[in-house]
């Protein structure tokens, strides 16, 4: 476990939001970063936004595009899940291997989560959620489910044997098991075994639970939102 | 400039096509990396695969989604395009800053281009192109506009006073201009001026025109395919 000099003693601080949607509990991103905080034990705060209004305009200098989380650690600041997943990983080799080839695996892997697979499972979830009432919307989601249905026969079959996509447990774990979680109002992950294996291994780790345990614990009671 | 041990003598290699239809030219993704290569004076090596045949079923090893770039340097293999890009960027400073704040800057940015903007470009092209026939495309492209528009204002936004996402150029400017090419035959970008005047600054650049040369310089005539 190698970490930096002068962040481990500071409490980074993870954005997230005080209220959404019971459909998009548990899929908020900051679930992500408290997950690889929770696996290295390290504590840290959470700063609440409201969802349903704008950020303050500040915070687009934290996060462009005006998402949670972003993430503060000392004086350094970092948008996109997948930075912080990587700079947590940096610092703690139970999220990343230090180097060489078990590194830039877990690393690939990491970018096949949020740029393979991640975009495919949210067209089916834009199809499902947000435009479910409209009548083109089987049909286009029809057209994309031939996608979505490749690109997860792939990491089953290359999970083959396999407990997790690098080898040991990596943020390539928390990047995809979070990313498969989209598709949870479908039964696309359950038709590949290894996959659905493997969600349920990465969502039986206590570190995924208490990170969603905090994230719950971080809504507010619709009626005083 | 810091170059790790045992590669900087070897030639890399990346994989690509060796024909592709007319409106994926100069978009196929092995030019991200031929570019960030061409930026550091690196040579590399092409191994051309058919892009209408399945590949060999050893390159899934490679490449698990059996698409390019699969990309190998010495005896390390890397895929994504991302990764492929952050290992280029580690070993040289003009790809990447070596560490701190500028670093997981472009960083962020480099998962910004990838998880936020591609996503959403990549939705148009499939309505403009793979689906251009079907009778519920325009409505399904209309509903996806909104959110495409709204991430290229952001990026734009965030252009305001500055050449390069990052400060200076960088891996993450790679990924943002190569996807922003992905709406080239829409009026999208051209809407945002900043966002246009990037694009084409980043695509003026000498090692990008080398790069574009040496991609379709491995495509082979039609007739000849």
């Amino acid at each position: 476990m190698t970490e930096t000099s002068n962040h481990s003693a500071s409490r980074p601080v993870v954005t997230a939001f005080e209220w959404v949607p019971e459909f998009a509990r548990g899929l908020v991103r900051d679930l992500r970063v408290r997950w690889a905080l929770e696996e290295i034990g390290r504590p840290y705060d959470s700063e609440l936004l409201n969802a349903r209004a704008p950020r303050p305009k500040a915070y687009l200098a934290r996060q462009p595009f005006d998402q949670v989380p972003a993430f503060r650690d000392g004086d350094l600041d970092i948008f996109e899940t997948g930075a912080i997943l990587l700079y947590l990983g940096e610092q703690d080799e139970r999220l990343l291997p230090a180097g060489g080839q078990p590194r830039w695996t877990a690393i690939s892997w990491l970018f096949s989560a949020l740029n393979s697979v991640e975009p495919v499972a949210q067209r089916i979830v834009s199809y499902d959620v947000f435009h479910k009432d409209k009548p083109w919307a089987p049909d286009a989601r029809e057209a994309s489910l031939g996608l979505c249905k490749q690109k997860l026969k792939r990491v089953d079959a290359a999970l083959a044997g396999k407990d997790w996509l690098a080898g040991p447990f990596s943020i390539a774990d928390i990047a995809m098991v979070t990313v498969l979680n989209i598709l949870r109002h479908t039964e696309l992950v359950a038709d590949y075994p290894a996959l659905a294996a493997y969600k349920a291994r990465g969502e039986a780790r206590p570190a995924y639970k208490r990170a969603l345990d905090a994230q719950y614990a971080d809504f507010k009671e619709e009626q005083a939102a």
